[in-house]
């Protein structure tokens, strides 16, 4: 995996005039659904089913060219829009569309949720906040004499004073580098130097002295141990440039799918050691692979920075987790000490430093706390949700006066758990969905545009929205049978609704959603929501005094805020007040990388967070008890907006039908 | 090895009416030899040779009964002196009388050196600084709750708060422990802690926690790790008592005698690693043996304090001393971050924390700072001359305001290096020694008092100031051959004195000392005090100035002050000047366990405490040139009394011989 950021085009949809911006390079498919506009697809956007023809009118498009189309229409400017790629501006003309006026159908395209600026090096050295973990001081020291036989340390603590720099504890290891490197290099060396956080309150640890001038080399890697994926990413310290980034699934998972199973999986003998190196074996995997793609060599790294929820840092700690799942949720420690990274197993020289991220409680972690850290929201005026949304769901609500956190009982469903053909975002999985509500036939797109295998949770979330906006769904999941499509019907886990036809699906049989997936996804949704109206609740606040709403989590990626809305998962309230951050741990890692006065500000968070435990929460299981319904018991009062366009488009098919 | 103290007893000499004060359990040769009275004895104090007979006139002493003595002369009184034992006062009347003056002989005994007053536990408490590097705080805390479910650190530090406590930093190993501590035990915990040195400005680092109060059980362990020996001290720092004392030799001899040959071999490949086990393995059997000794268990043990010369230290911490050995002779460190003992091989458990002794230079270590700070010079207004003498001589002058400190190459001649018969003060060998300046016979007492093999430092300075005192050697350490004695005669090496025949001695060959060993000795005991007088020239002051000299080193413990003097090793002073405080090095990492301010001292001490390189001291040259005579060039004026007590004893026996 990787991730990039791209240059923008113009699209604009006919018949129904709409314009929207897209990145180049997108496919044509995309960028209709995000908006949408419903264009048919089965087969995930591979370019088999040749069923999501448009028309470019103007501008250029790259690729769409199948021989599902006739030399005719290939000359018509016909393509398939999954097989198109965005070059520029182009103006597209959507050939099956249904007599359905253009406003039901787009009503809800209100555009997205704000795409965050997020704080980098640029504007820390702005801030003149750019003060890395670590730095690299090279000095030059006059050589030894009779006259001034001085140790060897005492020369490096003296020249390092002349250049204004006190406060040191010099480690063991660097000690015993230290003769040599002042001898190889005619009394030239680089010391590398793990700054205290409060300057005037710690020392500045000497992790290592190299020979001569390294003070370039000065790279570290931040790294967001999730229960699902692993992130990691390179940075230059010496010029704050995000080298790369990479990711990849935690091979943890063959353990248990969330941390309750990995928890018990660590108290079987051999368990704790076989998911520590697990995890240690899925961070070096993706560092090896930064190495490559970045050129670095492994010797210039001289941090690692790591976040994760408590039980992935306990386990990769070889913290035994166990507490963590018995009631009442003890876990062992807030704040590690510094530590060195090839202790735990990381194939990373001896000399890198370990840097982990506290927990705030059991179930609301290291990752967390980065994620608040690197938003900002503690230091900000306004009333903010944050909302880290990964395999495990947990809120925090505050602003700068204040913080007060939970975690949502939410299960795996947004990771595809629980769910018949449900997977993980990986190759083949559903990602994106919608359904033409007159016909019922759906567009299907999957990850890495292959056949398709099965639904992930942003798929999940789009196929609910979808089918419940069309009124192929009620407000309780339940299937309209009734409905023309021969896609509705009745299977063995009750009534289903045909995603995938087994001719065009992976593994040749239909992927179905049935009710009970979609029993799971309402009660994760309403976890979810149970939890902000709770935490509001406990500080006499409601969801419309939110000013802002911050969606954190690997997840929170590839998220769709109407969507969401319409299922009830995220908060009704005006795009503006929404910003998605995607991985708000690595960017929190990333940060505490590159400034130390942000490293400071992760204590004074862990300390003014107050942790709410839901399941002894008075209002929990009333706002929970509420949630279960598409989008909530109280769709007029908290869901106005979705509760009108439900009702509108509702209109609009019984019209076109009757 | 091990060491204890005894109760005295007054024993009266006929007919010289000497009487001295000995410790009971002595063997009237040894305290015969220690006040100067002569009786010949040739095997080591075996009690085979059977020419050391006495008669006891008042009291008792146990044993000295042998079938070298008929019935007659077992019920006169009759008894060996190397074989008899004081048991409380006695009167001994010496048969085997020259007509010598009884002047002559006992002249020099002229009382002891102080018997040192150590410092100690009951001292410390008395002044309020009883407060060891370890504490060990038991905790009872409130169970986890729903409620209240803040993690196993942060409950731990809350109930350290409560009793007053404050300032810790917990250490992964620690942090570790606790979440099974807390739960096995009710939640009451002991946490080991390694106090701040300085409580205001650093952290009490959590070495450890146990379940349960386990505050009582809180051992240290002293080591003093020596060239030629490792002695080591149980201390249980909840009383302050010292359980035990063991020592053993440094089985890194096996790689060389002196640390310069060490620092060689520690250049060859896998030279390292084999000295750096040699010497854990030598501190573990010491350990082992006191383990045994005293019935501590290992897991008890919470610290261990080291102290060792420059080399030794660094070998013991795998930091190669090669620096050590090459101009301009610099050292890797003066100070060591804490570490943990089984990190270097020592056989505690892993959480014994392990503190090592600053060294000041790269020949003045941590055995230095450890011997200054136990005795306390730094604090003192008396202008002071420590010396160190062991395998390698190291010497400080100064006292409260200013410490000047050098090595002197004195070579390995005290602990019997580059002596023809020398030997380490193992069994066997000669440690005293005394001669009848008539008949040239000797008295001859060795280590175990077992058949002499050799002879080691002590014994070579009783036998070269005693032989030089009766004229059988001359100011130049030359024999003289027309004395009547068969003794002297011409060998191998030159001209030689026998002493032990072939018949008494382990070994089957003639003992002899020769010329080239009495110059060795006399080059290092020149290099001894040519350091002593080029320290106090470099700041303007000479020997008379000297208001107390503090002798320090495992050759300390035995050595005589008169006949120190004799040969010139220890300046001429009056005796009430004199201190001998054994091993000084052991001392220091004693109350350093002891006591935090003594321990912040130590820093205080390395940083006012000046290295003088006497290679290149201008004076030192000249100094060490007019040393290489017994006992000085400059007799009359730096040596006044023992030059006329010279001149008396050589008139008393020319008038003998008349």
């Amino acid at each position: 995996m990787s991730s990039q950021g791209n240059e923008q085009a113009t699209i604009r949809f006919e018949p129904y005039g709409l314009e929207v911006k897209a990145d180049i390079g997108s496919a044509l498919l995309d960028v209709a659904l995000e908006a949408g506009v419903h264009i048919n697809a089965s087969c995930g956007g591979k370019g088999v089913c040749g069923k999501c023809r448009v028309i470019i009118e103007q501008g250029q498009i790259e690729g769409g060219i199948s021989e599902k189309l006739s030399q005719k229409d290939r000359e018509s400017g016909v393509r398939l829009a999954c097989q198109s790629k965005l070059t520029g501006d182009v103006t597209v003309r959507i050939t099956d569309v249904s007599a359905l006026n253009k406003d039901a159908l787009i009503a809800l395209a209100s555009g997205p949720a704000q795409q965050a600026t997020l704080i980098g090096a640029d504007e820390l050295k702005a801030e003149n906040r750019y003060q890395p973990a670590i730095d690299k001081l090279m000095v030059q020291a006059q050589p030894a004499t009779l006259a001034d036989n001085r140790n060897d340390v005492d020369r490096l603590l003296l020249a390092l004073k002349d250049k204004g720099e006190h406060r040191f504890a010099i480690e063991y290891e660097a000690i015993r580098e230290l003769p040599g490197a002042w001898r190889n290099s005619d009394w030239q060396v680089t010391a590398t130097v793990l700054r205290a956080v409060y300057p005037e309150a710690g020392h500045n640890h000497i992790l290592r002295v190299e020979p001569g001038d390294t003070s370039s080399r000065n790279i570290a890697v931040a790294v967001d141990l999730g229960t699902t994926t692993v992130w990691a990413q390179f940075i230059d310290l010496s010029s704050g440039k995000v080298l790369g980034t990479e990711g990849d699934f935690n091979s943890q998972i063959g353990f248990g799918e969330d941390v309750i199973t990995r928890i018990v999986y660590a108290g079987k003998p051999g368990g704790m050691r076989r998911l520590q190196e697990a995890a240690a074996k899925s961070i070096n995997g993706v560092i090896k692979s930064l190495a490559r793609s970045t050129g670095i060599e492994l010797n210039d790294i001289s941090l690692c920075i790591l976040a994760g929820n408590t039980t992935m840092t306990q386990l990769f700690l070889d913290m035994d987790p166990k507490y963590i799942r018995l009631e009442p949720y003890v876990p062992t420690a807030a704040y590690y000490p510094p530590l060195r990274a090839d202790r735990f197993g990381l194939a990373l020289p001896d000399h890198v430093g370990l840097l982990v991220f506290p927990a705030v409680a059991s179930y609301v972690g290291g990752d967390v706390v980065a994620g608040v850290m690197g938003t900002g929201m503690h230091k900000d005026e306004r009333l903010t949700l944050f909302i880290d949304l990964g395999t495990n769901g947990e809120v925090v609500v505050g602003n700068k006066d204040w913080m007060a956190c939970a975690a949502a009982s939410a299960g795996p469903a947004f990771e595809g758990g629980g769910i018949k053909f449900g997977m993980r975002a990986a190759k083949g999985a559903i990602e994106n969905f919608s359904v033409n509500p007159i016909t019922g036939e759906p567009a299907v797109l999957t990850v890495g545009r292959s056949l398709p295998k099965g639904i992930c949770g942003s798929g999940l979330i789009a196929a609910v929205a979808s089918l419940f906006m069309a009124g192929i769904m009620d407000e309780r999941g339940r299937f309209n049978l009734d409905h023309p499509t021969d896609r509705t019907r009745e299977g063995e886990d009750g009534p289903e609704y045909v995603l995938v036809w087994a001719e065009d699906a992976e593994g040749g049989r239909d992927i179905t959603l049935t009710e009970p997936d979609v029993d799971n996804l309402i009660r994760a949704k309403g976890a979810m929501y149970a939890a902000y109206m709770t935490l509001l609740d406990g500080v006499g606040l409601s969801i419309q005094d939110l000013e802002r709403v911050i969606l954190a989590g690997g997840f929170g990626q590839s998220i769709n805020l109407e969507r969401s809305q319409i299922i009830g998962l995220m908060p009704e309230l005006p795009a503006e007040r929404f910003l998605f951050v995607g991985n708000g741990s690595l960017l929190g890692t990333r940060l505490a990388c590159m400034s130390n006065p942000l490293r400071a500000e992760v204590g004074e968070i862990v300390e003014r967070m107050t942790n709410f435990e839901l399941s002894v929460a008075p209002r929990y299981m009333d706002n929970y008890t509420s949630s279960l319904f598409l989008p909530h018991t109280e769709c007029e009062k908290l869901f106005p907006v979705i509760c009108g366009r439900l009702k509108e488009a509702r209109q609009a098919v019984k019209a076109m039908q009757a």
